[in-house]
């Protein structure tokens, strides 16, 4: 049967979470994406704390943000929005994130697969009236959608050097 | 009519997140200690952000704990604990605060005033099994019941530098 593990650096890629990286680490070897999926939902729900938490998202650009450390999978992930964004509602998304942030003390967090900027930054001023402990907890949900992506692709990507099979 | 404010060094007495102390300072000066109360509240559960509860939290001793910067308030509000402690109970609530810490990542806040050292120990064997973001929450409404005890208790000492009367 063939079962998949990544290292802590691989893990780090789809989760800034230090604990997160650890523990699936540990949990590891998976028999299947869904195995996989189903320890990630738990680690980061139950075992990560809230430090984690902030930690993993700590790790994230903001949406639209144009630093260089901006990780290829990043602007993949925010590439619908892109490519609906005007300079107008760039610029609106920029000052409501900032605003975000001041309120929040971390950064505004979407699972931007597929979204446009219209509906990030309808969300984002929504979102913004929220208390700060539920905004987090909708921020950690997001966080696991994205997390959700990424591992998939760490899956699809091949057969890592990890990779074991036994019968 | 008679009005109250205080400082940031005095809020700060009451609660660690400089947050906090710097949006009482804003909202005051507040006619009487009902006023003063429903400020904080609003304050701490909508503005102070997660960071600043985590900062709130790390300024408290762990129950039990002896170092020489705990608070006269601390030990004041800890003395119905320590005074149903015996040594076996005390090492079991030491221990059981290392456990609590290593989980959550930070201290296991509970309003001790007036409460057994049974009664604590049993509390946080029970909140233990929480998920991290049910026991922040859990923990910012402890904090809130320790910030009105001592907002009562600044209110209480007399008439403070600030306090001004107009009529």
């Amino acid at each position: 049967m063939a079962t998949f593990s990544w290292t802590e650096e691989e893990i780090l890629r789809c989760c800034g979470s230090k604990r997160f990286a650890k523990e699936m680490v540990s949990a590891s070897p998976f028999t299947d994406l869904d195995h996989t999926l189903r320890s990630a939902r738990d680690i980061w729900f139950n075992k990560v704390d809230v430090a984690g938490w902030l930690e993993a998202f700590a790790a994230h650009p903001a949406i639209g943000g144009t630093s260089p450390s901006v990780s290829q999978w990043s602007k993949e992930e925010q590439s619908a929005a892109m490519a609906t964004a005007t300079d107008f509602t760039l610029q609106e998304l920029v000052e409501w994130n900032v605003r975000y942030r001041e309120k929040f003390g971390f950064v505004f967090l979407i699972c931007a697969s597929g979204r446009s900027t219209p509906e990030i930054l309808s969300e984002l001023k929504k979102r913004y009236s929220n208390r700060p402990i539920a905004e987090l907890e909708i921020a950690a949900q997001e966080q696991m959608k994205i997390i959700e992506l990424r591992l998939a692709r760490l899956f699809n990507s091949g057969v890592g050097p990890n990779t074991s099979t036994t019968t």
